[in-house]
């Protein structure tokens, strides 16, 4: 007999079917038992008669697969239950369960709860957190797919991809030394010069950083765009926006279950995103906090009090920072006068997620740019060759997936928007 | 000015338009010259007035933009052609280019076009490919998208990915040894048990392997699927059918504009695919093409006979092969009497394009199965827990990106359908 869900029962009403799923709860009574069977589409409350089924071996978490009729009477879950016909337990749990997954909430602290990932995601709390993630990553492709971008898989075995950083993992690759991508900004660019204008990905980043903090992962997942005949970075600030708003848009339409069961608001943007010069923003975070000990970056702190700025005065969650100093920004990025650049970080709820900016499409300036950087020009040959042979102006950005999918929960750590978190201690599971 | 793409000129027939691109191909006559500008969308005809404009700077692959006037006239690309008001050089060519690209075919060889690759991508027999690898996973996800997978991004870097394999990369995390994953195999089994129930991935694979062939490569694209409450493998057999038939529905729906500039015609599957016991192709290769030197696995000759035999007793491009040998398939799979497994692989027009089959889900059976195998116990803890707390009857499948592009496209060699590939001697670009 097919299986059915339990979120298609209601359909079946007195007829035979077969459902399987684990066991979320057992409660015996004398002469009968009931049992809430789980599966990936809700709850259903079983009856088990005592005089039919051995019940002992019936345990929270086990696998169970049942035929039974479904019956009309209304009980905390549904307005239906299923009378058990037939039980087969297909596994059952041979150790005591590490956490309880039968509350309203999970009641262990992070590390627990990633030791144990894949018992803590059947929590509904936890599962929500990752279909929240599918419908952002899902939008993201969407909406780019919609714009005549082209989805890319590019290496992340790389000779060549330390954008000038040392925070890199090494990879022993035959007899050769390789790291793993930092991002996949060379190949993105290459692609945009390579006709296919305009480009995205969603893969792997790798960052060697040694601290260990709520907001960093050492490897997480990039989405990232790239876009050929703009004007400037005005262009992508608009393609962003238009972007976070059709993610937004998704949220709304194919969210609201797991919203719910967060018990959290989806953010707004109304109207136009905020822009404030990173200068600016320097002048205010002195004007309005006091807060002057920054020099070219801005600070977790910085980015709370521009939050709360952007909140109070400019009624937006999200805010748009410009022109950041040249000396911060790699190599890659379009200077603009002496010391500022066509770039952007865009902040939401106080912290960064998204990098942005045109970047140089001229050979020359690329060159000088890099030589202005202290980078050795032989190690990019690759990269550069590209712009030998006619790029366009263009631009890109990227956001960190678990990042925004924490930040739009109201997560406070990042790795609680991670499958698998590798972090500075963490390599396992 | 806002840029139109040139497929969209025809409906700018006598107006004002900019349209900006690379210079396909530049004929000078006297009085005027003729450019073909190419963009993302097409190619068109610009007409320059020599006595206006100086033209020397003008040069292939030159990114240029332009505004210009629609005019109806008929050439060998469109009904119209564009008359040039006004010329801006955006990038200039700086060398002289390694490969020519405005011919009907790029007449390189593959280590030249791999070398050059963003400048071989421009042509659009090239371009074509990974427009089609696009639409192949494209649909792959909105047709598991559609059957209630959920997609899941799980960590490269891991601790205890070996498999039981030893091709594996090394990474120096921290003070640690880690390995770069050789699939999601453990993490997908173990989001199934995770309630997830059905999920899948597109993400990067890597095998050390030292062997250099047209059909493998030490990173790629694997689509991996898993699902829980089966019955059999066969239930993943049939679900790779249905997938198998929504890729071909969706080529022919978006793909029949590169499937014409590459001159291929899209796969068909007539009805089931067949379906062949390892034991009995092993006769049948004796029987047939007096083929007796295999044991346990097939070999690249062997997979081409089947071929043969498939398409001409069978009138299938695609054939099942069932019952893999246990000694052959790794420790997770779900042993059938003594010697065979509920496993299969996929055979298409030669090559194995999936592995997949049913997983062990009780937790004592595994135990023995890696006993058998001869594994550590202890280096699979993570993954063995998720067995002791109810895990349901599942398979899963793997399905190789490139691969599978390449042999629907009828490509020789696995890395025409890889933009970067890293095999044992490429590293870049």
């Amino acid at each position: 007999m097919e299986r059915k869900l339990v979120n298609q029962l209601k359909y079946y009403i007195n007829e035979n079917v077969c459902i399987q799923g684990w066991i979320y709860r057992v409660r015996r009574l004398k002469s009968i038992t009931f049992i809430i069977l789980r599966d990936r589409s809700g709850l259903v409350q079983c009856v088990i008669n005592n005089t039919e089924f051995d019940t002992l071996e019936l345990t929270n978490e086990s696998v169970i697969s049942i035929n039974g009729i479904v019956k009309e009477g209304k009980n905390t879950l549904n307005p239906f239950e299923v009378e058990v016909k037939k039980l087969e337990i297909i596994s059952k749990v041979y150790e005591e369960l590490p956490i309880e997954l039968n509350k309203e909430n999970l009641e262990v602290n992070l590390n627990t709860m990633l030791n144990n990932r894949a018992l803590s995601m059947r929590h509904q709390k936890v599962t929500a957190i990752f279909k929240v993630q599918n419908i952002i990553v899902n939008a993201f492709r969407e909406f780019l797919n919609n714009n005549g971008f082209t989805e890319i898989h590019t290496p992340k075995i790389v000779k060549e991809g330390a954008e000038g950083g040392t925070e890199v993992f090494e990879v022993k690759y035959f007899e050769n030394k390789a790291y793993l991508a930092q991002s996949p900004q060379f190949y993105k660019q290459m692609m945009v010069g390579a006709g296919l204008e305009r480009v995205f990905e969603v893969g792997h980043a790798y960052r060697a950083e040694e601290h260990n903090t709520n907001r960093h992962l050492n490897e997480y997942v990039s989405m990232d765009l790239e876009m050929g005949f703009i004007e400037d970075e005005g262009d992508i600030m608009i393609m962003e926006e238009e972007l976070l708003k059709y993610i937004i848009q998704s949220l709304k339409k194919h969210g609201k279950e797991y919203v719910e069961i967060l018990g959290i608001s989806i953010p707004e943007i109304n109207g136009e995103i905020p822009k404030l010069d990173f200068n600016e923003a320097l002048e205010i975070l002195k004007r309005e906090y006091n807060k002057t000990d920054l020099e070219g970056d801005l600070d977790p702190e910085a980015e709370k009090l521009l939050y709360k700025y952007s909140k109070e005065k400019l009624n937006s969650e999200f805010i748009f920072l410009t022109n950041y100093p040249r000396k911060k920004r790699p190599m890659y990025t379009m200077p603009k006068g002496e010391f500022g650049t066509h770039s952007f970080d865009l902040l939401f709820r106080g912290i960064e997620i998204t990098t942005g900016g045109q970047r140089i499409h001229d050979y020359n300036m690329l060159i000088e740019n890099m030589k202005y950087k202290g980078l050795t020009i032989e190690d990019y040959e690759n990269y550069l060759s590209i712009f030998k042979y006619g790029m366009p102006k263009h631009g890109g950005m990227a956001i960190g997936l678990e990042r925004i999918t924490a930040k739009v929960l109201g997560l406070e750590n990042v790795r609680e928007a991670t499958l698998f978190p590798r972090d500075r201690k963490r390599l396992v599971p």
